[in-house]
C-alpha cells in the first residue's frame, strides 16, 4: 500500500510502497483510511521537536487524526464490524490499568499514541485497537471528520468541563478562535446556555467565530480586558475562560477577565502561568488543565457533529500530495483543515 | 480438579472431580479459589428460583463471592501476574460497549455472572478475566475478604454514592445491619462524617451495629419512625436512608424517617415501592436504585479493607463441606459468613 | 386599591374597594402588580381544595404568579429601587434557617406562600419581600412573564436538574406538553443537548411541542412505549424521564421508558408511584423529586427569557374580569395562560 | 465597656473603656465575647499593612475571630435568642446579592469584615447580624472555638473541597501542619478516607500531625518530593495536594508531589505561581483557589467540634493582657492559639 513515511527529521515524508499492516491481536482492527487531518504538530514532527520525546525509529508513517472504514477485525472484537465508518481516537490505551476502568483513559498508565510513536493514518491502512474505534452515525464522511479525531476532541473535552459550570446568564470567554477555539464555541452553544465572548487577534477569526455562534466577539486592540468586562454582568468578569492560546498576553489578559470563583482553562500552551498566589485566594479562582478527551468524549462529539452541531471546514489533497499539504500548510496557505485522502 | 456442581434443582449439589478449566482467550486468567463465600443466593439457586433467568445448563459450578491466587494467565494479561493475591469482581464484562467505557461496567451490555450464568468459584479453580481481578494488598488473606466481591460490593457501591450527600451534621439511617447493612456501616463511618442511626428487629444485629460504628440503634418496636425522627436535628429526619431490607416494613418506615430533599437509597428488595406523587414532590425527595458496585468500587473498597477499615465476621469450612455449609445457612447456624476454603 | 378576594369557599372571588398595603418591615417590597397569572391552582382554592392545608382567614387576595413594577421598599432593601420592573418568587422565605444559607429557600422552615395562605397579586399593590424580587432585564414586560413564576419556575427547576445528566446522544422523554412541559421542552433546549421526545395525548399539545423545541413526538396511542424505545439508541430507553403528568398511566409508561441507570423526574402528581423494589435494584433507577425552584433558579429563568429562549402563550384580561377569567379556565376556554392585567 | 483600640499604626493598641454597641438595625445582634483570637493578621495590621486595604478610621476596636453568648437582638433576628452560645462568622454578608442567595455568601458583592474595617472582638461586646451567628452545641465553649472562626473556618472550606475527590486507596498530601494545617488534617481524616502525608519543617509540627491524624510526615530536608512520592502508589504522586504555606519552595515542590489530574489546593500565600502551560495540559492538573468558607461551613465545622473531632489548642489571656499577647505572639511565645477572654 502507499503511505506517507518520515525518513530523516528535517526532511520532507516521501510517499513510499510498504507492507500492509496485518492483525496479530485479538483486539486488532485495520480501517481503511478515508481521510487523515494534517495538523502543526506533523510539522514540528519533521522538524525533529518530537524526536526526543517520542523516540520512534525512522522511517514511519505520519498521521495522528484519523476516520475511514474496518478492513479487518481481530478475533475478540465486538464492538465494530467490517465495512463500518469509523473515526479512531489518537490514543490506544490499556483498557486494566485504574484509569482505564475509571472511564478516564486519556491518563491510561500504558498508551501509545500512532501517527506520534508508532505507524499513523498518512497511509492506504491503519492499525489500530477495538478500544480506539467509534463508529459513525449514518451521513458522516470519514474525510469531513477526521480532524475532530484530535483537535475536535481537545475543544470538545475543555467545553464540556467549562459547560458544567455554566448557568443562564453566566459569561464564557474564548480566547482563540482558530482550529480548536472555533470547535470549542459549537460545543459551548449546544451544551451551555452562557453567552460567548470570543477574542482574537485576527478579524477573520472573529467572523468565523461569529458564524459559528459567537454572541460577541472582542479583537485583541489593547483594550480586550476592558471590552470583555463591560460585555459582562456588572463589570465582574467572565465565569469561565477557555483559553486556546496559552501564551503571550492571553494568560494575563484571560485572568483579567475571569469573575471571583471563576474557572480559568489551560488549553492552549507555550507560555507560563505565573499568577501571585494572594491573586488567587482573594478572588478564589482556579486554573483547569486540560489533555485531549476520552473515548466517550468522542462518542459524544460524534453524536454533535451527526446532528450537525459541530461542522469543520477541510480541504481535500490526494494521499500522494502529502508534501504539498505540509508546504502549504507550513507557509499558510490552507483555509480550514488539510485532510489527506488516500 | 474438586468442584462443588448443582445436578438438578431441589438437589443438593455435590462434590465431584471435573477437569481443569483452560486459558482459552488473551485475557483469561485462572485463579486458584482461596475462599468462595456461600450466600443465601446459593440457596435460591438450589430451590431452583434462578433456573428461567440464568438459563444455566446443569451441572455447573456455583460461587459467585471468590478470591484466590493468579495460577495461569492469557497472552494478553498485563495487570496481574502468576501468584498474585487476587479478588474477583463478580461480573465478567466486555470492556467495549459504551457503560464500560465509561467505567460504568455493572451496566455492561454483554456481561455474565459466574456462578449464577456459568461456572463458579466452588472449585479449585476458576476462570476469569483480566477485567475481574483486583490484586489483594499485602495482609489480606482471600479467604477474609472473599465475601466482600458481592455483598460487600453492592454495600459500598450504595454507601459511597450516599456518602457524597453527607456533611457533618447530617443524619444516615442504616435499615438492616445483617450481612450487607454491617459492612454499609463501616463505609459510612469511613467516608463520611454523618451520624449514624441503625434500625433492626434483631437485638444482636444492633449490638453488632454498635460493634462496627454506629453511633444509635433503634429496635423495631412500633416507635421505630418517632425514635429515629427524635434522634434528627429538629425531629425533621435524615438526609439519607440507605434501605437493606427493602420488603415489609421497612419501606413505608424509612420514608417517615426521610427529610425533606432527602436521599432514599433502594437496596434490599423483595416489597413494592408505592408512595403518592404528591409526597415526593411536596417534601422532594428522591430514590436511588443500587446494584453492585463497578469494578473501581471493588478496588476501593480493597483499599478500606488493607487498612482494616472494613473487616468481616466469616466461618470456614472444607470445600468438600459445602453440602454443610449450605444446610447450615439454610438452618441458620452460620454466625457471619460461611466461606468454602478449597 | 381593587383587589380580587375570595370571601367564601365555592363561591366566586369578587372585585372590592381595599386599603393599600403598607410597608412595616425593613425588607418590605411594595410592588406595583402588572400582570397576574391565573392557575388552576386558584379555581381548586374557589372549590376549598386547599383551605384546610393553607388555614388563610377569608376574606383574603388571590394570585401567586405576579410581575409588576417597585413602587415602596423597606429601610432595608438594597437590591431594588422604586421603578424596577420585577418578577415575584412564589415563597417568601426566612433567610436564616440552614436550608436558606445553602441557597435552597424552597425548603425554607419558615415560609409563606402569597396567593395561597396570604394576601397575593390579584390587585394593584402587593407587599412582598426583598428576598422574593427578581429584576427584569429591559425588554421583558411584567404581564408577558408573570406565569413563569410558579409554573414556569417548576418546571425550569426540574429541567435543569435533568440536564445535569443529560450528554449529546442522549434521549430525553417529556410526558406531558401542557402548560408546565411546553416550559421544560424550552429549558432543556437551552440547557443540554439531548434529543428530545415528547408524548402526549392531545395533538395540539404534541404540535406546540414541535413548534417550541421537540425533537420527536409520540401520541398516547396504547404503543406509546414502544414507539419511544424505537427512537432510543438500542431499544435501550431513555437517560431522563421528565413526567409533567404523575397520574393515569404517566407513571407505568414512563417507568418503561427509562434507560438502566436512568433518572425519572417526578413533577406532576396525582397518581402513586408503586415499583417493585427488585425492579429499582436491578436496572438501577432514580426516581428525583420535583418542588418549585429557588430564587437563583428564577433569576437563571429570567436570563433565559430574557434573550428569547423561553416563551409563553398568554392572554390578558383586565384585572376587574377575574371572575371571567377562573370561569373561562374552568371551561377550557383558555389557549395559553390567562393573565389578569390591573 | 472595655475594648482593646487602635489608636495609630505602629503603636501597641490599648485597652479603653468606651461605649457599649446599640442595636440599630432588626437584624442585628450583639454578642458578649466569651473568646476572640489572636491572629499573626492582628500584629500586621498594627503594621500598617492593611492600612489602605481595609480603610478603616482610626481608632477602632480590632478582633476578627469571635465568640460568645447573644446579648441583644434586633427586631427580625429570629435564628438566636439572649443566652445562647454562638461563633461568629467572619464577614457581615448583605443576603440579596447573588451569591449570598446561592449560599456562596463569601463572594457577597458587599460584605464588610468587622476586627478589619470596622470595630471587632477584642471587647466586651461586639455587634454583628443574624447572618453571622452560628449556635453552640452543648458542651462547646466560646472560648474554645473562637479560632475557629476564620484560621479553621478557612481550613475546613479547603479540606471539604479536597474530600470531594478523595476516594479509598488516595493520597493527599498536607504541606505546613501550622494553625490552618492542623486543623485541616483533622478535617481530612473526618471526611475522606484518604491516606494523608503531611510535609513540614518544623519537627515539632510534624509530632503535632502525627497527634491529630496524620499517616506519615515528611520532613523538608531537600527530598521531600521524593519521599512523597514514595508513598504514592506506584510512585505516581498524589491525588490532592493541599499547601498552607503558598510561598517559597512549597509550590514548587507540591506540584512535583502531584498526580496526573489531580488538585493543587492553594491556601497559603506569598509567593508567585508560576508554571509553564505545558506541564499543567500534559497532566491535566488543576489549581484551586481557596478562601475562608461560607456560613454553612462554619455550621458544618462546628458539628465536627461538638463531636470532638477537631480540637484546637489555645492559651487564654484576660482581655487586658491583649498588648501581652500580641507581644508574646509577636516574639514566638505563644504555643498554639492565643485566645483573649473578657
Amino acid at each position: 500500500m502507499k503511505a506517507v513515511r518520515l525518513h530523516a527529521y528535517h526532511r520532507t515524508p516521501t510517499v513510499d510502497e510498504v507492507p500492509e499492516p496485518k492483525i496479530t491481536g485479538p483486539l486488532d482492527v485495520i480501517v481503511r483510511v478515508g481521510g487523515a487531518g494534517v495538523c502543526r504538530t506533523d510539522l514540528h514532527i519533521v522538524e525533529g521537536q518530537w524526536e526526543a520525546k517520542s523516540g520512534v525509529a525512522l522511517p514511519y508513517i505520519q498521521g495522528h487524526e484519523n476516520a475511514g472504514w474496518v478492513h479487518e477485525v481481530g478475533s475478540a472484537v465486538t464492538n465494530v464490524a467490517v465495512g463500518d465508518a469509523v473515526i479512531l481516537h489518537p490514543l490506544a490505551t490499556c483498557g486494566l490499568c485504574a484509569a482505564c476502568r475509571r472511564g478516564d483513559d486519556v491518563h491510561c498508565e500504558n498508551s501509545a499514541f500512532p501517527g506520534i510513536d508508532s505507524d499513523g493514518g498518512f497511509a492506504e491502512l491503519i492499525r489500530t485497537s477495538a478500544r480506539s474505534v467509534v463508529k459513525l452515525a449514518p451521513g458522516l464522511r470519514p474525510e469531513a471528520v477526521a480532524a475532530l479525531a484530535d483537535a475536535g476532541l481537545t475543544a470538545y473535552h475543555a467545553a464540556k468541563k467549562a459547560a458544567a459550570r455554566l448557568r443562564p446568564g453566566d459569561r464564557a470567554v474564548v480566547i482563540g478562535a482558530g482550529g480548536l477555539g472555533h470547535i470549542g464555541i459549537q460545543v459551548l452553544r449546544a451544551l451551555s446556555p452562557a453567552e460567548l465572548i470570543v477574542v482574537d487577534s485576527s478579524p477573520d477569526a472573529l467572523v468565523l467565530a461569529q458564524t459559528v455562534g459567537a454572541h460577541h466577539s472582542v479583537p485583541v486592540d489593547g483594550r480586550q480586558v476592558e471590552s470583555v468586562l463591560d460585555l459582562t454582568a456588572g463589570g465582574r468578569g467572565a465565569q469561565v475562560v477557555l483559553d486556546f492560546v496559552g501564551e503571550k498576553g492571553s494568560l494575563a489578559d484571560g485572568v483579567g477577565m475571569l469573575r471571583r470563583a471563576g474557572d480559568y482553562h489551560v488549553i492552549g500552551y507555550g507560555g507560563v502561568l505565573s499568577v501571585p498566589t494572594i491573586d488567587i485566594i482573594s478572588t478564589e479562582i482556579n486554573f483547569v488543565g486540560n489533555l485531549v478527551g476520552s473515548y466517550t468524549d468522542l462518542v459524544e462529539l460524534m453524536a454533535l457533529a451527526a446532528r450537525g452541531l459541530v461542522t469543520l471546514h477541510t480541504v481535500t489533497y490526494p494521499l500522494e500530495a502529502a508534501p504539498q499539504a505540509l508546504d502549504d500548510l507550513d507557509r499558510g496557505l490552507v483555509r480550514g483543515r488539510a485532510i489527506l485522502v488516500p
